[in-house]
């Protein structure tokens, strides 16, 4: 009894840790291998029209503004796809491996991109190092979207479960 | 000391919050786009003659009862794939979202689908909205298999953390 | 206030479960299915040389010791892909399937295998049967790694919410 009124304090509005990166990702076109962070392996379907069951695995910069060349303070590694045949929609699943003096360790994250919202809450199921045994909610919006070539999300990471 | 004990009262039995729901999945065939609910984004392999490989991306409606037409409550969008050369077998990722009056939010969950036995178990990993920092267990069992066209899981989903 | 200070109980040196497994995986090349346990579903992509993108569906038997062919105590279902450009980097989400008499249930694993450094941690993002509600941390290390054909990991698990 005691436990089930002790969890309940948990508080939307009061998370144990909290910061806001940006995720840029430049899908590969075949071309620019220097500059792409991210590939598509499985090519989009006929299920409609907005590239549904297009698979892209990222390995992408985080960075504290919104600068595409300010320092990377950690990578998004994972994948997403879009998965909605009446508009764009997509699921993503990755890690964010940080590793410097500041932060060492992941967070492990997973939801689906609810695109025609403002803003979507994916989960974090999980974290290590620093972030050890860490939960929480990774709110994602989009910051910039141009094209096939480039995107940018801004991300709000809210721990709630920190140790 | 304390945690330890109090974690121990968790119990099967009792979730603080349950409901079933159905799960419906129309395979693109190629020509139906208009009922489809999935699409095929990977091949299967020929490691074995039970689709071992084959990657499913599905947006598939979940109602209240096991008919197909009635009023979806929520959206199943995510991935399965089968993954056994000796039998049929998958392993699923997905979100349920939900967006009504009565319920917004959304449950994430993942783990194997063990169709050799009657019921199997997955992993409500995290939630957002009204399922905040949720957790649980998602029973799923076939209801009906109609060939690679259309299947329907019933999902008995309980959470034994709410806040 | 309470559950604050209760959670910081948790010690990455205490779990309440511990054990070792070694994985094993041996990749499909077309001919030898009997002894294959993994297939590639989507193939690496012209983004760097160190196979982007490529896919890997997997049910590798895990064993107590470091021996291919001593009993399996459970599989590990689920997959992996690359995802650098510059150096050899990989992701993995599974689930550990046990069904013996000694243990039933499942454990779901996901997270970033980054390569370059000796040991990585991986998310245990639930639980279920004798594994109900199950968190904690999967601590993997290549143990050999016998070109595209063979390698195996040992996996150190540590829980540290147990039910």
């Amino acid at each position: 009894q005691f436990a089930s009124a002790a969890k309940k304090t948990l508080s939307k509005e009061h998370p144990c840790k909290r910061f806001v990166l940006y995720y840029h990702d430049i899908l590969f076109d075949g071309g620019d291998v220097a500059n792409a962070t991210s590939a598509t392996i499985a090519n989009e379907t006929k299920l409609g029209n907005f590239k549904f069951g297009k698979l892209v695995v990222f390995d992408d910069p985080m960075t504290r503004d919104s600068h595409l060349r300010s320092p990377a303070v950690a990578r998004a590694q994972g994948f997403y796809f879009y998965d909605m045949k009446s508009d764009y929609n997509s699921w993503f699943a990755y890690t964010l491996v940080f590793n410097s003096t500041e932060r060492e360790g992941t967070l492990n994250i997973m939801g689906a991109d609810i695109m025609a919202a403002q803003t979507r809450d994916l989960s974090v199921v999980g974290g290590t190092g620093d972030f050890f045994m860490a939960r929480g909610i990774a709110t994602i919006e989009t910051d910039t979207f141009q094209g096939a070539k480039y995107f940018r999300l801004k991300m709000d990471i809210k721990l709630y479960e920190c140790y």
